[in-house]
């Protein structure tokens, strides 16, 4: 683990651009329409062509939980990671049944089970849209634009797209406001599982050895596109190269990195160590306290937290990454430095202030609003229910209702036609409800929001009333419909009947949804909309200072970087060599979780030659989202399988370190011989590296 | 809630010294041999004489468990708050009779009950012997200084001691190696619990409330101390003026504030702002949340975490309120003048140089070794089983036995002849064993110095094995006899048999017991012992630049401050008074937890005047450790009961706010009321009031 995205977790107050021009060594998670290939030809005397960057783009799939893959067979087989499929194996298990501990297997095609909900989708058309979206915020006050511009990109996106649910086209917002790309996609909405291990072979080491290395995890599962009934056809599917990764070799990664904060301000960067991510780490550590223990409690309640635990855990360990290279005195100093270069290029000229202001002073000057802000609006929207899925479609079910009435452009985004099936889709996904998470989740959420906000705050007072947090939690998980889909549906058809309901999910949201609104209202006119603003003239004064040669932060759009395969010299662990091979594994199973062999390996020391590479580290730059991408040599053809950095690129959302920072891949020698000898999944063996 | 002092809880890394001179208004945690009487009397036209301190020292009690209390009868009355007899209520207590929530009340002193472990102390003499404590360091290696300065302590402690258990010596580091103070107190080992109302009663409003006014909490309770089987008489008890304090009056509060670090040089400040605090708020946030989690599955489960889940919740508060002050730019600002008039000073003298060094730049050259020594020294030495009492009674045992073969000299301190009786008496004590809370604190110490160690740290390695946290725990509860006194006695007697023990808990120590002593080596010859050393070279430094006008660092040992009862103007809250009343509560009272009302209390509306003074703020300054320490008129009697800060004294550990720092106290209107209107406790009221 654990490269997965976490979507919509992150601060809205962001600017983005470049961490350093002319960075040396392997920085970069650089887009398609603009990949530097001199550069690399300069360091590494390869480049890849329009040829090789359009075959890789058409065999990079985006998976729209998070996470990366790649296409690797003409029946339009995709490799990803076992954490990026643990939510459809856990929704398709059952009692009697857990996929995500004892894995999933297929004995034939018809075996291959939909993912609830599942959707990928692969990166057809890059077009420039940034004149259209920045007229749009022209002539509006810094409270509206917002709303301005996400009613452009609608409008953008629904021209070109329409109903079509074959195409996704999203118009991504780079650099930060610099530019604004309309990417249209082919989507899939019919993802299968094909196979993945058991939890204990794609995360051997748990929570402790995740995101560090040495490390033998077989973090890798497979997943089918269908359309129609039909598994989707690829006429040049990017193959798998089975001799794996050599040392020193040039390699690429194609994903989709998630969400960078490279050139934040030296204002939001602040906000970010001392209140942001203290604030993340606390209220993750002790949601994480609460599920280990529930764990201890039975078998159901730990397959309940099964899932959601690890991606707490790593959120943990990546927060606490991020906030340890804030708090490094050089780390800062080289942040503090880069904006330095572009505070002095303003102070040097007065046509760059006349042009763009002083971004700097704007957004710094936001960040007390923030300070005010940012609780009310990640307790009562952005993290409502932490978790619950109750309480996720009951308010999804409220607003519909509550929006449904309006014109569409005062509509909240998500309501408007636009959008509107998505949300749909989304909430009649098949999703397990886990009573004892759910109970569990919004136990938590009430404990928190009361503490963040005071037991004063009118939307705590109405939600609590005269009940503790467990009352109330433990009424919604046994007296609420909403798990049932038909009564979803029933509701979704027919608002009036929201409003009458006495649901006690629906019930808790309509205590405090008007509060959840204003919250995100204020956080969305004094912060976030006034930053954007400035943002895009801090982006405009970077493009005219630092040129355009620069990479913009991650957007969970698809990028390629490049590195090498290559240890690390690290201050407590000295020469870290790059490669682990089967032969380490045994040793270090303890037999003991988490370091316990799963069922199908035990015995099978004999099966896999000692000699075979199990994960290897290379220097890409990568980042949460990236999980799953194929590590393709010179030749286009796959050597390994992104799942993990090591615990030094925990604070890469900041900035790279290419000394330490490094991307952990499982060797595709491994996938090939684990799918064989440990498996015996030798029909989808042959079809991946034919 | 909450200024409970726990013991062992600070960083050892710590310069001590005056926040700033010439402190306007009500700053400070004077000594009794040093109050500012002068100062006093020109802000406020009065001051206390020598028999106005003797009287009150006499008066004021130290409860060894890190509370303050007063002596309120001829009979040893002591008054106390609630959350200081928590444990004592905790220990009697049976499944059957659960008197930390339901209460302890008794109808004659017969029905008095001995506190298992506890112990009072007060102050009758205070002696310089700085001179010869300097003298014994003075020629030894800066890693042995911690050694020599211990032994040269427990000398002169024995000198005036002995044996006698009805005395206690103890000598002070006052300044931080400034002074060195004996001091004498009278002690007191059979200490009964006369009253305790409801948890709920106590601390009405739980830990939402907790830091927080407006307030409505009874956090009172009465012990009585006894010798010889007879209560103690005292001739000159501190009295309760049942008319309770006045706005605007003049007030002091006498007692035993616990530890502030009010002159860490800048370094050790961003030592804990950037790694020491952030490290706990995320332990403690864990904990807490395993606990919330606990307390859900049963009735037997929440009793057990009942009495340790406070406790937790309220460091984490501190803590946060610490981290939020030293972030906050203008206190950190601040922090760095103070410094800097010290650094001018040695800057501008060449004699203050050659007669001190630079004692801040030796102090920050620690910093890089503290930051690699702090994890492991807190995990396997500090919070070595995280609250467990089989775990810490285990290594006594197992320490006791390593170290009783050695010279008294070569002994860690604890268990040297000085010491040994006191090591023995906390051994011996009755603590009740919780196994739902013991199962919970090893297990979660286990998984977090795994954590923080690494999976690959020769003791994690030792001390797994082939076991997971939760099973290596089971073990222990199930199997461990250290639960029972005999057993304890036997292998304190007799130390062959501890070392072919096969007791779980005393198997587990072994594993690891010589990595914790390493890692507690480690600490203070490269961390604490060298810090010491330069700490005392700041503070000659600091009484030359700024004169002895100043007062010490808190070192749990009784203090004396002044204030007003006043109230504060809140950024948030605006004017808030500094009364609530009767009247406030059956407002507030939601009939849910925590703002439920204690059993007592129900339908008791009519019986309490509306307008009896409930709780107050005062701008004394003071810290964990005053709890239960009385707030005294001119007159020197009791108007009050200290039993938290306002929210934002959480930062006073680093620095005193006038404007919005704020003690809370229980007012002695509400004392009388309550138990003679609510708990019908005519003869103690009428004992108190005498």
């Amino acid at each position: 683990m654990r490269m997965r995205f976490a979507l919509g977790g992150l601060a809205a107050l962001c600017a983005t651009a470049a961490m350093t021009v002319g960075a040396v060594a392997d920085e970069g998670m650089w887009t398609f329409d603009a990949f530097p290939s001199a550069r690399v030809k300069e360091l590494y005397g390869f480049a890849p062509d329009q040829k090789w960057l359009d075959r890789v783009r058409l065999g990079s799939v985006r998976l729209e939980g998070g996470c990366s893959g790649s296409v690797v067979s003409k029946d339009g087989l995709v490799l990803t990671n076992h954490h990026c499929v643990s939510d459809c194996a856990s929704a398709l298990s059952s009692a009697s049944s857990d996929y995500l501990q004892d894995g999933f297997f297929t004995k034939a095609r018809s075996d291959e089970r939909i993912c609830p909900g599942g959707e990928a989708s692969i990166l057809k058309s890059i077009t420039d849209v940034t004149t259209r979206v920045k007229a749009a915020t022209a002539d509006v006050t810094s409270a509206e634009v917002n709303a301005a511009r996400a009613a452009k990109i609608a409008e953008i996106e629904r021209e070109v797209c329409g109903d079509d649910r074959t195409r996704r086209c999203q118009v991504v917002n780079l650099y930060r406001g610099g530019q604004y790309k309309l990417h249209v996609y082919d989507r899939y909405d019919d993802v299968r599982l094909a196979f993945a291990p058991e939890m204990q072979a794609g995360f051997f080491g748990g929570d402790p050895d995740n995101f560090n290395f040495p490390r033998y995890a077989l973090d890798m599962a497979l997943l089918r596109l269908y359309r129609n009934g039909q598994p989707v056809t690829f006429m040049d599917p990017l193959q798998i190269d089975a001799a794996g990764p050599k040392a020193g070799e040039l390699v690429f990664v194609s994903g989709h990195p998630g969400s960078t904060e490279r050139l934040l301000t030296v204002a939001q960067l602040e906000f970010q160590r001392d209140h942001f991510l203290p604030w993340r780490i606390e209220y993750l550590s002790q949601v994480r306290g609460a599920m280990l223990n529930e764990a201890t409690k039975g078998e159901e309640e730990a397959r309940q937290v099964s899932d959601a635990l690890p991606g707490v855990e790593n959120s943990l360990k990546v927060f606490k990454g991020q906030r340890g290279a804030l708090v490094e005195p050089s780390f800062f100093a080289a942040k503090v430095g880069e904006e330095q270069r572009l505070r002095d290029a303003l102070a040097a000229d007065a046509a760059l202030r006349a042009a763009y202001g002083d971004p700097f002073a704007d957004i710094a000057s936001l960040v007390s609003a923030q300070k005010k802000a940012f609780l009310p609006y990640q307790m009562l929207e952005v993290r409502f229910g932490a978790g619950s899925v109750l309480l996720a479609d009951a308010r999804i079910l409220t607003r519909a209702a509550a929006e449904g009435g309006k014109p569409d452009a005062d509509r909240l985004p998500e309501y408007r036609s636009a959008r509107l099936a998505a949300t749909e889709r989304g909430l009649m996904a098949e999703a397990p409800v886990l009573p004892f998470l759910e109970k569990l989740e919004i136990a938590f959420w009430l404990e928190k929001t009361r503490e963040y906000l005071g037991p004063d705050h009118p939307a705590v007072k109405a939600m609590f009333g005269a009940r503790t947090s467990n009352q109330i939690a433990a009424d919604i998980v046994a007296a609420s419909q909403i798990a049932d889909p038909a009564f979803r549906r029933r509701l979704w058809d027919d608002p009036a009947q929201v409003t009458t309901s006495n649901d006690p999910a629906i019930a808790l949201v309509r205590t405090m949804d008007e509060a959840a609104r204003a919250a995100r209202k204020t956080y969305e006119t004094t912060v976030s909309g006034p930053a954007s603003v400035a943002a895009e003239r801090l982006a405009a004064l970077r493009f005219h200072v630092l040129g355009q040669g620069i990479y913009p932060d991650a957007t969970f759009t698809l990028r390629l970087s490049y590195g090498v395969v290559k240890g690390w010299t690290d201050p407590a662990l000295g020469d870290v060599p790059p490669f682990t091979y089967a032969s380490g594994l045994w040793t270090r199973a303890t037999g003991a979780y988490p370091f316990n062999l799963a069922a199908s390996w035990v015995g099978k020391e004999a099966v896999i030659p000692a000699g075979t590479q199990f994960n290897f580290v290379s220097t890409n730059d990568i980042i949460g989202g990236n999980s799953g991408s194929p590590v393709l040599n010179k030749a286009g053809r796959i050597i390994g399988l992104v799942f993990d950095g090591n615990i030094h690129s925990t604070g890469g959302s900041f900035g790279f370190d290419p000394e330490l920072n490094r991307t952990v891949s499982v060797s595709s020698q491994m996938i090939v011989a684990a799918l064989r000898g440990v498996y015996g999944a030798n029909a989808l063996a042959d079809e991946l590296v034919k």
